[in-house]
């Protein structure tokens, strides 16, 4: 049915879904809402987890040649002179002289005449706004500004003084992090080529057109992996990373047809990159970047062994040289990540002649494994329900409900995935047994009491 | 024998174990290291990982009555104005007007003489300062500036122009952006009274004085639970979460003798507090605070009722009343409770005459659960010790590890604390059995390699 739905109700459908069941809240909504901005609630929060866990799992703790890493936030400041964000991480805005508002030039640009600018020149765009007579989407004046260079850092001070030698920045990427201890790695880790650093954390942009609920926020986390290899073998392993990124997504629950790599043309590519590769998934706003792969080249460790003056290489046995490797890097932002895994799993179906909703997650990623209800508030079928949670809860995330009918309770439980329901009822007081009602299918087993763990077990 | 080291020689050992090891690496150390700033190296997270599982699990997941939460760490700006961080999350600064240095005015007047001026104004100090011709630390002047108020939070600015209205702040704890979303939650999450909300997460103060390695960073991690109870029930809760925080620590291994409570007197509770208890644990340096449990009674949610114009208030099925809630806080920052825990780990015995350092974690929390060597680098014993890695690190985070010696293998792990190394040796190829060797006790037990797995399962 989701197919058949125009983009932006089925998106108001699943912003109205996350805050009814406590995925995602506006953040500081008491105070009007900070605009942009979003709290995950009690269900969102888990399903955030199990995707990190997820991810660590499969890309660090599981792989023999990768190893984690979490480093702070506000770094030094002459990283970001060093990796070029100082100069080149900016934004080109410009000014409507009449109504003062402001915009994205690029984005003024591409709304009114279609032309992609990504590469050119604040000066350059100026110029095409001044040609094509672009008119002010607020108020229609033609009067505009010099678009001009804003930096996309975060600023602030560190210590008391505000002076700037007291600047410093909230990171707009994790990678630098990991650059940056590329060496401690490598002195205390007994790793060796091809190997990985990976890490899981919140990054800064202080971009001026976020937007589509959680896809662009200022504040967003990041999952990054690092994968350092021999010069000569970064295309291989390039191409490695980008299907295993790909297949991790199909094997989480996101469909092919759903997915789709988009290279980046030479003229588009970051100023550190030799090839980057977008997974791009079809949201219900359009195909937009869900993941990229890139390839740095040698550039941030050349760039960091330049502007700090230690060395940055990798002592390779083999070949007795000294070798700055190349960085391969699969980087995922969590937040759309789980607004894609949302919209994929968003379902409507018709049930007894009115329509379902339920979230189709993937049982690793449901915030809820399993829901325990008594039929009634009963004994001795409380007393039985508490039991059966009591078990689960040792070993999954389990909800224990007895409030209300149980069509309503498990209308919810469709509503944030929970893959399965245990129903507790009068039988059970003498068949010892339970039913157990399958999300997707409704079809429900009549499961002994003993064995309902491994039955999840089974099946999780 | 850790008992009989001075607390700086403790500590160097533990800073330098920190490094060598993998779990602490020097924020922008190529830099010239930032001040006060740490990085987790691949030990580091894997331990603080563990730990906020640990927490999670027992704190929120498990307990029927407390879900999760994950705010945003930039929040609307009037949040701070009726919490009263932005009026009184101060600290009072003077300066030597001789050398220039800046000091905390309660540092100078503690070191100098003894006395505790907390809860004095800004004022009362500069009047000590003058009274008492306390000398400048750097210099020996005793020409002051008078002492002025500076607030801790850090401040940066959202959106393109910078001025006030774009001013947001970098959360100084996470609690309010739990008391912001507690009309979310109790409209979503069919919650009753008590229940908590918790979150894991990080917050930012601008200290003048960080320091103690990880100890106190301006950059840190909370795990914070607000237990929200009905006025009256108060003080029974509060007395239920010391004693639950404090068998929390001592399940995961830290001593009983290592930790006291220290109750604040009435002077010194902070503006929303009726009585705060901290749980100190006897760092190196001292007894310094670990954990702090806080009565914040309903001066939260009143101040964001009455700043916000919203209601914050619960409906009370049982007497019919809409009532503002009182808090309960058990708050602990992850990186000083990892510190706690490597301080107590670190252990020094005698083995052969020499002196072996092992980290005597917690098998939850130890970064490595196993290790698996293979004695020589030879077939069969590599496959085979390859099959029992593969086979457990679907479990576990183990490692594999076939370079050096067996004894530089053993050194390795005991120093990250390791609890099981498995070695396949030449007698495995016939008798199908390898060597587990304990952590604590150098114990060694031969053990059937199907039955790895069970016998790491028993003792984990």
């Amino acid at each position: 049915m989701k197919s058949n739905m125009a983009g932006e109700e089925l998106m108001n459908k699943i912003v109205s879904l996350c805050k009814r069941r406590g995925f995602v809240y506006q953040n500081s909504e008491i105070y009007g809402g900070m605009a942009n901005t979003w709290d995950y609630g009690p269900m969102g929060v888990e399903l955030k987890m199990n995707i990190k866990n997820a991810w660590w799992k499969d890309f660090v703790r599981e792989r023999e040649n990768v190893v984690g890493l979490d480093s702070a936030i506000i770094m030094h400041p002459d990283i970001w002179k060093a990796s070029g964000h100082l100069d080149s991480f900016n934004d080109a805005l410009i000014d409507c002289k009449s109504c003062k508002s402001r915009f994205r030039a690029d984005h003024i640009i591409e709304d009114a005449i279609g032309m992609d600018v990504e590469g050119k020149t604040a000066a350059e765009m100026t110029e095409i706004i001044h040609n094509e007579e672009i008119k002010c989407p607020v108020c229609g004046s033609k009067d505009w500004t010099d678009a001009r260079l804003f930096n996309l850092m975060f600023k602030t001070f560190q210590g008391v003084v505000e002076d700037s030698s007291s600047v410093v920045y909230l990171r707009p990427e994790t990678a630098q992090g990991i650059f940056v201890n590329f060496k401690n790695v490598v002195d205390t880790m007994r790793v060796s080529l091809p190997f990985g650093i990976g890490q899981i954390g919140k990054a800064f942009r202080n971009e001026i057109t976020p937007g589509n609920f959680i896809f662009r926020t200022r504040e967003f986390e990041q999952m990054e992996l690092q994968f350092f290899v021999k010069p000569g073998e970064d295309d291989e392993w390039f191409a490695y990373w980008k299907k295993y990124a790909m297949d991790w997504l199909t094997g989480l629950g996101i469909s092919a047809e759903n997915l789709d790599y988009h290279d980046h043309s030479p003229e588009k590519l970051a100023h550190y990159s030799k090839a980057t590769t977008d997974i791009i998934y079809k949201f219900p706003f359009g195909w937009e970047e869900l993941w990229g792969i890139a390839n740095r080249t040698n550039f941030d460790l050349s760039t960091h062994m330049e502007h700090s003056g230690k060395k940055m290489t990798y002592f390779d046995n083999e070949s007795g040289e000294h070798i700055v490797p190349y960085v391969i890097e699969p980087s995922v932002g969590v937040d759309r990540l789980l607004l894609a895994f949302i919209v994929e799993a968003y379902t409507e179906d018709e049930v007894d002649g009115s329509t379902r909703v339920y979230l189709n997650l993937h049982p690793a990623l449901a915030p809820v494994k399993a829901a325990v209800f008594p039929l009634s508030k009963k004994e001795p079928l409380v007393n039985m329900a508490r039991e059966i949670y009591d078990k689960l809860k040792k070993v999954f995330n389990v909800e224990y409900d007895e409030s209300g009918s149980i069509g309503r309770r498990y209308r919810r439980q469709d509503e944030i995935g929970t893959p399965y329901c245990i129903t507790v009822d009068f039988d059970s007081i003498e068949d010892k047994k339970v039913t157990i009602r399958e999300r997707n299918t409704l079809k429900q087993d009549r499961v002994e009491i003993d064995r309902v763990l491994d039955y999840l077990l089974e099946r999780i």
